[in-house]
């Protein structure tokens, strides 16, 4: 008896001392105040930024390589500038490999079209990681061990920390189209606001203009100049020694003579490596992706690094005659909390409108994937900054609480938009759940100098949330 | 038996495992620790600061508005740019509603002087809060459904989250004074550092000439120009679908010919949506208010946001003969957490004195509330950066490390500081619990040239502890 | 048995409520996560940093003080700006003090000579730290209470917070000869990316020229220009008064006429008041270091500070044949969580070679303490930038994320890094536990467009680990 008192003395003490720990904790792990006290860890502007006039910008420059294509955004415009943020595509052919690199800054990739495998090299994982070469049919009994290979497809979001090595392959029959968002004023980068690739094989074309011009260097890069990858730059012998290798294949390290640039064509064996290539049959691969959503089996090396949000049964909001909205955010896809960015993926049908919001905590980097859409931007002097068109290869940078409306064209609209904060939190202005509804009648009615009735009527008028139906407006005098 | 066993020994592991878990922890939960390892997430300037010459500085502009009238620190001085910090004051008479609006940086709001109600619209409590309306007249069975309203009186600091629209109302017999402060070098503010001030309705004029004037445009801002709120820049047909509104509701939104500029006078029966009116008889209203202090009941919605320091009885350090001091940190108002911020409030009583000390991680930005002092301040090559007098309505901003000093004139003395760090530390250089009485008597003497016996008087001679009682000097050669 | 039942459920529940809590936690507190997520918190610079001339550098200028002599690195190079860190060596004679003082951002120190005892005014320890003073011989009865007194000896490492005073003192034979790292960057420093040093007493030369300079003052400061400390600039009756002394008193505060500058001689019985000479016989001190390793004992105010990662026996990686590398951490040194900076400390042997590696998330900033060595590091554009040797007494800075390589001339190298992150990940580029042991055959031969033969010997060919054995290579030509 005593001792089962003693027992449940313990059990009780050990009970709410689990409580109080996690009260202590609350704020640090939920919703907003996550948000505000741990998340937003980024640097700003140094100078103030100039964003009266917002610009849908298209892709500067085109580097084409042996299979594929990467098309770059000007680096050094107002907006990308002031919001620390760049934009990159690839296209890569079928049997396309785009080369292992990293980069001094997170990124988050989309995945527009096709469907293909990757390598990312995390640190914290210096045992490889095995796969089973089952099907390996050349190499005998040789076992290859390597790092795991991840799968991805259509509606992808994927993760790249900063400093961390990748490779990316189409294994599919289509090209396979990403979008490459990189937040270069987040934390990890110490260096400065520019994005600076550091490729392992190949000798690709400088993309990194930008940065170099900024340093105002007399020696003047040329568009198309040459690069180097890390190896490029260091004494032969030393190469040799580090990894007792010849001289020739020193030379092949250091990509000399290397025109293919960063997009390569594989050779006939290469997917003889690669297991389960009947990924399209099934839904998840046994050996490559059993990424277990259970906490407990989880460890540093099988973190997901992806999270599909193109898929309409994902999204977060749906309106069937307006179109939907899908987050990838920090509760979907935890290892976002480590490079500090999330994703929403929206989709508006034809003519239909998203309300009036702004974003509370975060900038957004909009890239139309499909359509056009009106596009209207407000900043805190009450000035449009932006009010056009928005086509399908554009990109939009909205910075921090400044306030957008979109609405659709007849063809629709559907964007990928990356936002600087992994927990970013919308507010919406208009509608079911907005600012209007939490503000007390005699508020509105004093603020807006309108009746009592006028202000029930603006607060309740529009009954639909986020994504407004086409066509209701009572008042349109188009 | 072995059943208890097994019990016994899961309850144990439980214990220990909780154990480690809280002492793998206590670097983030505690004094000092906590404010070097979470709290400190600003950003410095990234110029040399120019710092030899402080200046106790006046509001540089004064806008008058319908019922009150604003008047606004230069943004563009060197200590505010150097600090990344912001100031503003508002006077609201009675009946005076500050318009709603949000800032993309946290701001802090000591109330000088008055009483009022305000409302704060927090994200992440998408469902409205529901007050009970049984004492209202006019709207018969109506029940509205807004945001929770908020009781402030003088004394109390309050916080707003950047991006976190707020109304301000002055609900009691005289003028509302209150000191707003603006950390805009905060992580919470991704886009420059300088303070953008979104309104939700009116016209207001622009009072953000700073930023304006910093971004060297062509184009002339004459002081006084009137600018908009967050809607005014939008198309009318956009706001009609979006609201569901007609186009006269519209204009109304948009602010057009409002010239009432951000306080404006409420009608008669503005009053009538707001319960609780004898707020003045009770310590707390039971409906309005019910902010409890126990961890299991809050959730984020109902989270404090203000903490009252002007009451003696609250204060931290108080000296009968020299004065007070009241701290508002993380560890009393943890919503200070989320915005890295924290504030001071002291009175000296005439010509006492404060300890020499210095702000270990933060700096401060103190504003007289009454009465004047003398100040000094000294920076890293111990030359004087401030000497002079401190009055009423004035600010000064002192760096963090740079040692300050203060002797109340012969009226006394009140302030309050600002710190840039949820958990401000300050050393104290002279009395009990001070950096001298921290050093062995034997490098004391070695480092100032002095006997042992020196040594001793110079640590132990003053036994006050930060505020010293006036007119104890026996050295005072004035 | 229901009740046992329920213990039994609550036991269980409380099991998984723990574990739970620590799943939900681990990205915060283990290797590479907690390193992206919590702990890279450092300004970056706010232009392009041009890095493609790295220097190996030394000391730019000589402060010569009574007791020894301090060595400062040129604060304003562009190495030094971009990563915002700073060096400097201080050499402290027998029966020297470096006064006490503290700087707006944090440091680390590495001690490459000598044994000393220093106070570090731990904020947050307001009450006084109690020595057991039985061995005083002057004072009679009287018993001095103070902070506590650290030892440390030739190897360690120690920490100083940013505006946390510390002195130091060599209590050995020989010089004491230590190397000041200063994260100038760092989110601790809320002024500007410049060190400032703040001294409790004494008068000593202006080291901050940079600083000064780059504040454009048409004032000139002629190097060699006298300084004051923290007391130097307030009015002698604000001193009289707070420290309740006389004028003669406050003159030795204000260290007018000290000439000694920032190290001075100590009187004969100065130990006196240091308990516990014979550290040399003892590893450790009973009463003044008994800093426990147990967490549970352990608070605030006896957090270890220090640790020695001079010794064989502490490395991380050893070769018998090519050297060592010891690592201090937040693992090992958990206080350099607070600080977000950890140390590395290399040897290696005659032609011994360091493995080419980059670091993830940090700057590096290598000073040689012995030997010399040749360097190569290239940047993201394959170019070397840098490519010498470097000498004992020189310092390279090495950016994030730049590939380096290292081999040891015929006297060997020797060299403490200290990088900007308290969990500096290093990714190797060859032999054991590389990058290149994580990519597939099929990838590494696509890459290089090489045979799977020599992919294979790419990957396997160096058997050996961080550092390489001299003298192994197969293909060397010189």
């Amino acid at each position: 008896m005593p001792r089962s008192s003693l027992l449940a003395f313990l059990c009780l003490a050990v009970f709410i001392n689990a409580c109080l720990a996690q009260t202590d904790q609350f704020p640090w792990s939920w919703g907003f105040q996550g948000s505000e006290a741990r998340q937003q860890h980024r640097f700003h502007s140094p100078k103030a930024c100039r964003l009266e006039n917002l610009r849908a910008q298209e892709a500067a420059r085109r580097i084409d390589a042996e299979a594929g294509c990467t098309e770059i955004w000007d680096q050094n415009n107002e907006e990308f500038q002031c919001a620390g943020v760049n934009m990159v595509r690839h296209t890569i052919r079928p049997r396309g490999l785009l080369l292992p690199g990293f980069t001094n800054a997170p990124k988050l990739i989309f995945v527009v079209q096709g469907t293909g495998i990757r390598g990312v090299a995390m640190p914290g994982c210096p045992e490889t990681y095995q796969t089973d070469l089952r099907r390996s049919q050349s190499a005998g009994s040789f076992r290859d061990e390597h790092q795991k290979i991840r799968q991805f497809r259509e509606g992808d979001l994927l993760v790249v920390p900063a400093g961390v090595s990748h490779w990316m392959y189409n294994r599919g029959q289509s090209d396979l189209i990403l979008i490459v968002f990189v937040d270069t004023r987040n934390v990890a980068n110490q260096i400065d606001p520019f994005a600076r690739k550091f490729y392992l094989a190949g000798r690709p074309e400088m993309m990194e203009r930008g940065a170099r011009e900024a340093e105002g260097r007399s020696r003047s890069v040329s568009t198309g100049e040459k690069s180097g990858n890390m190896f490029s730059g260091f004494a032969d012998e030393f190469l040799e020694e580090a990894f007792q290798v010849d001289s020739g294949l020193v030379r092949r390290l250091k990509g000399e003579d290397d025109e293919r640039d960063r997009i390569v064509l594989v050779d006939e064996d290469f997917d003889v490596l690669m297991p389960e290539r009947d990924d399209q049959e099934r839904s998840r691969g046994r050996y490559i992706e059993s990424e277990s959503e259970n906490g407990f089996e989880e460890t540093v090396c099988t973190l997901r690094l992806k999270h599909n949000i193109g898929r309409s049964e994902h999204a977060d909001v749906f309106n069937p005659r307006g179109g939907r909205i899908s987050t990838a955010n920090f509760h979907n896809l935890p290892f976002l909390r480590q490079v500090r960015l999330s994703a929403e993926r929206g989709v508006l049908y034809s003519n239909a409108m998203s309300a009036p919001h702004y974003t509370v905590n975060a900038h957004t980097l909009a890239y139309a994937t499909r359509g056009s859409a009106r596009v209207q931007v407000v900043d805190n002097f009450g000035q449009s900054v932006f009010d056009g068109e928005v086509r399908e290869g554009q990109v939009l940078m909205i910075p921090q609480n400044f306030v957008v409306m979109t609405r659709a064209s007849d063809r629709g609209f559907e964007w990928i938009a990356f936002k600087t904060n992994d927990n970013a939190i919308t507010n919406l202005l208009a509608g079911r759940v907005s600012q209007m509804r939490l503000l007390p009648v005699g508020v509105l009615s004093n603020m807006y100098r309108i009746s009592r009735e006028e202000a029930q009527r603006l607060k309740y008028g529009q009954p639909e949330m986020r994504v407004f139906s086409p066509g209701r407006s009572q008042g349109r005098r188009e």
